[in-house]
């Protein structure tokens, strides 16, 4: 946890947006998975870690505006689960830690929030069951319209506040990237042929769990890299694939990191690996290069698109005027995601708050595929924490689609696309800092240019 | 999965219980953790894994106990989710796979529930907030109404059918079982003095996720075993300190082995530890001895508490008539939880369903403290596979409680126990099948005495 006076300070920023009304956060419960008891590692809503650090289930906090008091609400461990679960610290103590003095039970948050006008109360988007029915029990907020009865004011401020990352953040972000490292290395000198996908993936979690924190996401560790969203790891691998690692550490405070990487299953890339990898490698490092405040979002992503045809129009795989095919969506058939998005305590940051808001200033995404998938489409400024991340995939349902509907055929060679359907997908990511001139790559090095890469893979073996 | 057959087989015995009514199977759902599209590891809903077999999210079944008609609803990928996770089978490819020929969509799903009689349709006890919104949505049944409307037949049946495991089931949870000693050991023979305790831990997960299941239930790896739902992982463990392990492998068809080992974090125990060690698993084994068809799971655990009392008696910590100090519930302030529960698709079977229908044929629990704990009480059957885990603990906070309130004082020497207080805890804990003749410990052995410990400790020096 930061000292006391961060999170003051925290809410101090938010209340000198509002001149009214009082924000609501509800924090997040243990989830079961099969019963009620058996539980999921628990993982506190992160708004409520930002302004009010106490990563425990079952808390509520309220700024009331106008009174200028915070609260947070909670019920005290019983002797019974003292016994089952050690001594804790109770509410008030902890409350104190983050320097909010007035406390009380969930049946004095039900009477708090009672005393509230309707419709004063401002509340962020639900996003686990839980928010849908405890908005029911206590705003009488149905679950069809709590999604829509949000405030776009405590949203933006969240978001714009949140989205400035202080120094004591960047550090423990740094930490969170270094680890990922970590994890990325152990994978890349671990993976051998004949393992399991879910060996490798096993290795790269041990490392997050060592290190004393979690995993930020899900682990997609495959040889499906074409799958974006894979998490699936039942393959065993084999000599002359490519394997996709795309995995980050949570530290115990929350924070994110979030890298990928690319590998050959055997000791060294063939070919054709190579020079896709290049063409990935060369979008993702003048990604990079482009990075500095006041250079918008999308204007990197559409570069990246650029390099990206560019280079797979000379293995033939592509054809035609560059800015005609990337302004038609050409290229999304082999990169059909987002350049990269803003990170902090989300691996997403404030995904739940809506991308409209954090990641477009308000400005409505748009609906082409490949560029509706861009989290991320607003100018960089000093202190915003993002993810590069170009890729080239290989997705036969796809690719069939596009044939079958001759989508972009002036821009596509089929034929020769056809020959490649099986590649599967290459990624980099990285985690970087927007500095005041330009940005900085944060955490550990990870092998990422082939010989490096090739370097690393040797140790497996 | 198992084959289509089993299925067919279990939901057709299912029916045979029933002359009318609407059986619904809410699956779960994907779980969010900080946003909705970050999600925990996807669990199925236990009771629908057994009857409909598939580990997919957002589905519903419904068994129309009159027309004879099994149902199973939910929506296909768009293309562009199978662009995103690949290409997976329909609806109706999946449930053929488990004898089901009737499908529908959501929608449909909701014309169906809709179509039946208010009061016929039969449900289950929510455990995720998700059921209660299901229920309000579906069912018209408000959160507060929810879990007063279960069906206590359908509990019943489920309850007893579950119990009884079948071969094919008996072979699933065995493999569970061995991997579940394969973590153990790894732990046991990985463990050293500087490490955390979050160390080990990763070490155990690593196991588990290598060999393509997950774990089932949350890892309990730390020098405080006195804390019975210890989940915390920062400390740095010391030579001369117990260990305490409670960790299960759960198979990729749900399935779960529960096991728990204690061992020193230097190489040996020393001699006090060794005391104690000694009667924890004289009323383990003796435990075990007992185990056969019509034996009462609550004598086995009485049986239990008499040898932790007398064990501990020797020692001057308890002190009076044995059989008054157990009928008092002495024992519990070393002894507060059960010797052991039922086991299968959850690692307590069916908790979900209430203790008192499942592990007590009906009949309400003791509120006795120490016996309330207890999970299992009821006479066992051929079939049934339960866990043997009785425990020696020392509980600061509950020694404290007890002397001050002269809890059970006649037989307690608190002077003694407090010369202990600082000792931690020991629990030994195996998985088995009872059989026709007796019972059965089920998996790969572990090492459970004082020398087979130390010699796996050996290893990891």
């Amino acid at each position: 946890m930061f000292s006391k006076q961060t999170y003051i300070n925290r809410r101090n920023q938010l209340r000198s947006q509002f001149k009214s009304g009082v924000l609501l956060f509800i924090g997040n419960d243990e989830t079961g998975m099969n019963y009620e008891d058996n539980t999921y590692h628990f993982r506190q809503d992160s708004t409520f870690l930002y302004y009010f650090g106490l990563n425990k289930p079952g808390l509520y906090a309220i700024m009331d505006i106008e009174s200028g008091n915070d609260y947070i609400f909670g019920d005290d461990l019983t002797i019974d689960s003292i016994v089952w679960m050690g001594s804790q610290p109770n509410i008030s103590e902890m409350a104190s830690t983050v320097g909010v003095e007035k406390t009380g039970t969930v049946s004095q948050f039900t009477d708090k929030i009672n005393s509230y006008q309707k419709g004063t109360v401002h509340y962020l988007p639900p996003y686990r069951p839980e928010h849908h029915l405890k908005l029911m029990r206590y705003l009488g907020i149905s679950p069809a319209e709590s999604s829509l009865k949000v405030s776009i004011p405590f949203i933006t401020a969240v978001g714009e506040q949140r989205n400035i990352k202080s120094e004591e953040e960047i550090n423990e972000i740094e930490h969170a990237v270094s680890v990922t490292a970590e994890m990325h290395q152990a994978g890349m000198c671990y993976a051998k042929p004949g393992m399991t996908e879910a060996q490798v993936a096993a290795k790269v979690y041990e490392v997050a769990l060592a290190a004393g924190g979690s995993i930020s996401f899900p682990i997609i560790a495959t040889i499906n890299g074409q799958t974006l969203h894979n998490h699936y790891h039942g393959n065993t691998i084999k000599e002359g694939q490519l394997f996709l690692l795309d995995a980050g550490y949570e530290t115990s405070m929350g924070y994110a990191g979030d890298m990928s990487s690319t590998f050959p299953v055997g000791k060294t890339f063939n070919e054709k690996q190579k020079e896709i990898y290049r063409i990935a490698l060369a979008a993702h490092n003048g990604a990079i290069d482009m990075l500095k405040p006041g250079v918008h979002f999308r204007d990197v992503h559409i570069q990246v698109a650029r390099v990206i045809f560019d280079g797979l129009k000379g293995m033939g795989f592509t054809k035609g005027n560059t800015e005609d095919a990337v302004a038609n969506g050409a290229h999304a058939l082999f990169f059909p995601c987002g350049t990269g998005h803003l990170m902090g305590l989300d691996v997403h940051d404030m995904e739940n708050l809506g991308e409209q808001y954090v990641g477009y200033c308000g400005v409505p995404k748009s609906k082409q595929f490949g560029l509706k998938s861009l989290r991320l489409g607003r100018e960089l400024k000093p202190n915003f924490v993002i993810t590069i991340e170009p890729g080239i995939y290989f997705i036969p349902e796809l690719i069939d689609l596009w044939q079958q509907n001759g989508t972009n055929k002036d821009f596509i060679n089929f034929d020769r696309v056809n020959e490649y359907r099986n590649f599967g997908g290459i990624r980099n990511e990285e985690d970087l800092l927007i500095t005041e001139t330009g940005s900085r790559i944060l955490g550990k090095p990870l092998a990422k240019s082939i010989e490096d890469v090739e370097a690393e893979r040797a140790k497996a073996f």
